[in-house]
């Protein structure tokens, strides 16, 4: 059973609360465009994709509540900064806008609706796609959620270990937990559970001992924003991961939509890296781990560059290093900008 | 301010209980060998040094309650098999006791008293040699509690740190919280600060991105086993840390007494690692994280090979590769035995 992280009602969008997840199922529904971005901030709703996605129901929203366009397309862009797939869905939805005249609700949802569809679409062309890098008989590591819970319903670097399911195959997942926030133990291990996978949740840090201890196969991770270059930009740990793979020879494969590429940066130094609040660290739930006046660092996001990847998995296809030219060449047959507007 | 693991205090031996730092100073008082083999279980006195020392403790104890010493002897080498100290303390006990008659208390507890004040010098004496390989300004990565609270007061890993500071050194730390017991952030973070060090508190997936974000003259962590060849057995996420060391020209130091060489064991494949309660995991202070059924993979250590470890920082010393024929002559030097009896 997939879960489904966001749905138009009608009414609204509404979001299966992920902060609350895998203890309690709760969905919100979000009338607003204040609510849709206070729910992208405080994570009800995360992962590059659905975070687009709702972003581009909010700017409908914006239409039906009388909000201006460029105010609600303000406040959204405000939420999370790494994600490039926000910025991209605005975008779209801003293009539509300028294309209409009269009443912009019905063609802005519209948008927002088609482009939910095609990231449905989209994650199952890419599954199809990265499922025959896998062996029949594959230990998968991840990290963080690239799943159903952070796309329209099907996942970037799940999606790819679901269509291996689907082509016969047999997959073991290793989840890293993914301090702090952890997605990995709470969302990954959840939905692939519901699914029927045979996932252990391991700590961030069990990664290279579990390389040591027995065959991985491969390690699949998702993408908040992808440069020019391939340089990726994914969850905090993401980094130590690939290192840890690259040692061990562990191919190490970035699951995302072409639309996670920013071709306006050349390299991922430029990508902005969201710091969150530090009690993240500190406290989970309300429950303190360790007292207030702790400093720590947060960083959300970190960045591998391109040449430790193996290969970047795109619905439109598999693309290998060099990654610039790849790129290029796969946004210039989509019809996506080549170089950032 | 340093704390103070243990104490003998003519009654028993009293505990700082671990467990419930930062939050709670509180100590328990062992009188019996099944007291304190429970605490080394559940980690009221953890660290290898000081796990050592609280089962030399426990033999005089179980002299003084007329437990047989082979039963305390078996009982306590039940508690935690990877740090090699706790063997080592306990044969010196052994060694003590075969060489009495009479009364046994008095002899055990006098050697006891031994280690502990020999393991206080050694720390220091280990901290002096360390601190020379550190910049006079500092930024080191420390992974798990390798401090006054894992020996008998000075710390191995963080006594280097305080050495460098009495040479009046300046040391910024940044220290990994450990997962899952958090013994980074709660541990180190609390006793550096209570020494005025600046510290700040990483997730275990930081460390690769802080080394790419700043510069980092070192990476800094314990033992609690080194093999004959120096491969170094440690809290499980030491290996992704050394790695990703390795990648940045960072240094990896390994700091830890002779005692904690096992010259029986050739390779680090040979250590036995513990694997702890998978709720550990699951859940922190009895807060669940994830669901009771959820599956976890839990090894409490991991060996890194001795090619990543840049030198071991010993009381006689600081030896660097090959780290064979380097341990065999310190072991010698020593009086310890250079092949394991």
């Amino acid at each position: 059973m997939l879960p489904e992280p966001l749905r138009w009602t009608g009414e609204g969008l509404s979001l299966l609360d992920q902060r609350r997840l895998p203890f309690v199922v709760e969905h919100r529904l979000c009338r607003t465009v204040e609510q849709v971005a206070w729910s992208i901030e405080n994570m009800v709703v995360r992962g590059a994709p659905a975070i687009g996605v709702a972003a581009a129901y909010a700017m409908a929203l914006a239409a039906r509540e009388g909000m201006p366009l460029e105010t609600a397309a303000k406040r959204l862009a405000s939420t999370r900064p790494t994600a490039v797939n926000l910025f991209w869905a605005l975008k779209r939805m801003e293009i539509v806008a300028s294309r209409c005249r009269g009443n912009l609700f019905g063609p802005l949802l519209a948008e927002a609706e088609a482009i939910h569809d095609e990231d449905i679409a989209c994650n199952r062309s890419l599954g199809r796609c990265g499922q025959a890098l896998l062996p029949r008989e594959s230990t998968v590591i991840t990290h963080c959620n690239a799943g159903a819970l952070a796309t329209s319903g099907y996942g970037t670097a799940l999606g790819v270990l679901r269509a291996a399911v689907e082509a016969g195959k047999t997959v073991t997942v290793f989840a890293d937990e993914t301090r702090p926030r952890l997605q990995g133990s709470r969302l990954t291990a959840w939905e692939l559970r519901q699914d029927g996978f045979d996932v252990t949740v391991i700590t961030d840090g069990m990664s290279g001992p579990l390389m040591r201890t027995r065959p991985v196969d491969a390690v699949l991770v998702g993408a908040d924003r992808i440069a020019a270059n391939g340089d990726v930009a994914n969850k905090i740990g993401t980094y130590n991961l690939a290192v840890v793979a690259v040692r061990h020879g562990v191919p190490f494969y970035v699951a995302a939509p072409l639309s996670t590429v920013d071709a306006s940066l050349e390299r991922g130094e430029s990508i902005p890296i969201e710091e969150r609040d530090g009690n993240e660290i500190r406290s989970i739930d309300g429950t303190a781990l360790i007292p207030a006046d702790f400093p720590v660092w947060n960083p959300a996001f970190d960045v591998t560059p391109a040449e430790l990847v193996t290969a970047i998995i795109t619905e439109a296809g598999v693309l290998y290093p060099p990654y610039g030219p790849a790129l290029r060449d796969a946004l210039k047959k989509a019809g996506l900008p080549e170089k950032g507007a």
